[in-house]
């Protein structure tokens, strides 16, 4: 009989599934739950909040603990590999997510900790997954992970550039002017070259605004150098998903693969 | 007799239509006088022009209120599909827009929210479709509509990181230094990684400000990700636009070619 | 005999011509003197500079200004067209640029004006296309120029939004926070949706915060979009120019054109 | 003897080969130290750093100085090409790198020039180069190589602008507002139109904001230009580097494929 599952087993359906409708009803709560104890968490952080309803807020705080508590036991139980869901990724983060509300019985303000929880709400991916919008996420990060090592490259260029010239300022500008060490005028170069500008420290002696004019028509071409390598990493991302999109599903399944393969000889796409 | 339409009709045509003379006309003079509106709701907020031509300023606000209230009944009037009218887009908007100066009468201070007339404006689009321009702002939006997915998962990742980093700067940075609680640090966490930076709130330890160097490099590479998306979407727009439009303009056919003309020779289009 | 030509003729070559040696150092001497008195200019409003060097600064106006005056006067009479010369843009800019001293006798102050003489250094384009750069900034100029129709159609959505934010955050925020009067906020929302942010003006309510952060994220995603449109034209224009480069300048001098051609029937140049 | 090599020949191969083992881990070492030797100078600049352990740093920095002079001696020693190396632009950081230290005997502070010795990171490159990072490198440098003539002619355009910008500020705003000077204009400018907006320098007039918002405005899409160029570059760049390495990892022809396969079944790039 298909129907005579266990408990157990059910749980694993519900729990980690997510194309049968419970198991999407499950995660929609879940989601839910999640974006709602971080709102409290966000809430119970403001002044004027915290002293009307900090006595709602924090009853509430552990309603959601609990829950997750629980959530957690019964990931644990249902899981047929405990170790490796313990060791996951989400395994760490639904772990991390349940910890700070204990902690603050015992050290106070680390309950501000459990944004972590927010993390949890990645799992929404598996949702948009059957919503379509996985493509679009996917090509998103595949172009950030191709463009990877350019930016790696780029960046490391960057922390040169900033370390030179927030030493120089330091040496120019001094601490009269607000730049009181190295770091800190290595801090300036990064708010100023990546065009943020708080203009909490900024340069007043005419070399020293000098240098962070040709800083910042620098870094004004130099903002163009990321974007024209995401931009290329999609267009041929792009090229390549509308170009791969019709048999990128179906032909692995189709075709008879080698044992030692890991790629599907027809599309290129990588096997289980 | 084709000439001897009703006044309804007539209206229709002036009102509803925009590729006759007069329709164009008639539009030309409302958006002129929206422009001219809203311009007198500015005017009239400033301080020293409100002291000095406060009465007139009200006494025009009353005449083009008055006005586009009586443009308002002629378009119910001459609607063919009035409950259609009522509940279109432009529709609304001509109400709401002729509502916050009779409002102003109870609850002062509303006039100021004339200035959702200016959305009346949109309107020029219709006349903009008769100059041409309008295939430009078509290939703006459909490649802004064809990118609203990757960018919503885009803004997705972004509301988590600065939820996260938020409530990370609130805990190191606390309230001492201007971070009061996690929305206020999430605010500023959004106003870092967008490039704005106001810096009426910023890091002031070195721990904070280590956390912001980090979110501000991330961000620099950030940037990236919508413009690569609207650039490839645009790529592809183009392509397709300029597929679909062997031709743009009607010259070349109208004028006699050499037999081995490659280029006309009044426009400089390529020829088959 | 070729060498017997009047002074007015060897004018002509010297001030018109820019591909012959002489032509090419009296740019270069002309450009020199240009940012070298626009230079004095800029010293002179520095105080100290004033104070200390203010009499020879004055001097040396003077003797540019006299320069620029002979100069234009020569350009006057060896002109073949004076009236085209006066009233183009070169012919406008060279009488514009030495007015400003003359003035300033009458109107202290008004000798910082003067800066317009900087765009006389625009000739330097006429040197740089015998350098070979000016296929560079011509591209530029063409993909601007194709680009500016969308960012035309952008601009009036970006126009309509600021409006509509600044009315909105006046009402939230009012003066007591430094949001004084319409035009104000509509101030502070160009500075905040081009991501400048001086934080002269910043929200201090949640409610007022909240839509800031809107407009900030979504002015985020609105930056891609002249991008976007600049660079698809910088693609095509690029492709357009390898593509044309090996004819672009040989074909139309061997083609026999018809009279009426405006443009080459070969490689669709435009002709004179 | 092939083993037999002289002192000179071994110090040769460690200090300026690459690719044997010895000479990375010395490349390797040098780097550490090169990093740690900036990180100490740095650190020392901080105010409470200096007074708790300003002893140790200064005895941590003669000794990398030591170290330094050391190697550059034995890269003297060791050099073919005596003349060659100094005047290389690596023998001359090498150089500059050591003496700061010395410097500040006679001057103090000059020690903070050390941050020069961050340049010496750059030999990292080399080390890339074996680890398959340089071709991403070269790509980003050869992209802005290609792109640096027309982001001159950007750059002019921008200096121009910025300068008559400067001065009209200057004009209108006056020093009540902290606009002291025309070079003070022409830096606010250049903070606007790069976006980053410090909001120390920030207009107050009407008439100065309806102009700093048209540079905000123009700057935002100004932002376009170099991106579109890089941008371009990148695609050309990437189509001409894909074209010229057909196949960049080697395991597709070690492995036995079958007839029908079309793609790698070891790393999934697709086979002739």
């Amino acid at each position: 009989m298909k129907k005579q599952r266990t408990v157990k087993e059910r749980l694993q359906h519900i729990i980690f599934d997510y194309n049968t409708v419970p198991a999407k009803m499950f995660d929609l709560v879940l989601i839910a739950a999640i974006i709602l104890s971080v709102t409290v968490v966000m809430l119970d952080s403001v002044g004027w909040i915290h002293e009307g309803y900090g006595g709602v807020l924090y009853a509430v705080e552990w309603f959601f603990t609990v829950l997750f508590t629980m959530e957690y036991a019964l990931r644990l139980y249902a899981s047929k590999t405990r170790l490796k869901y313990v060791t996951s990724f989400y395994g760490i983060i639904d772990f991390l997510a349940i910890l700070p509300t204990y902690f603050s019985l015992f050290f106070p303000g680390t309950q501000y900790l459990l944004v972590i929880r927010f993390f949890r709400v990645l799992r929404i991916f598996r949702l948009l997954k059957l919503m379509k919008f996985v493509s679009e996420g996917e090509m998103v990060i595949a172009s950030l992970r191709a463009s990877f090592r350019k930016i790696f490259v780029f960046w490391f260029f960057i922390i040169v550039l900033v370390s030179i010239i927030g030493a120089l300022m330091y040496l120019i500008e001094g601490e009269e002017n607000g730049f009181h060490s190295i770091p800190e005028g290595v801090y300036w170069a990064i708010v100023t070259v990546t065009t943020v500008g708080f203009g909490d420290i900024s340069p007043q002696t005419t070399v020293g605004r000098a240098l962070a004019s040709l800083l910042m028509i620098t870094g004004y071409s130099v903002i163009a150098v990321p974007t024209g390598i995401v931009s290329v990493e999609m267009a041929v991302m792009n090229k390549k998903m509308n170009t791969d999109l019709p048999r990128r599903d179906q032909c692995c399944s189709d075709v008879r693969h080698d044992e030692d393969a890991k790629y599907c000889k027809v599309c290129g796409q990588p096997l289980d």
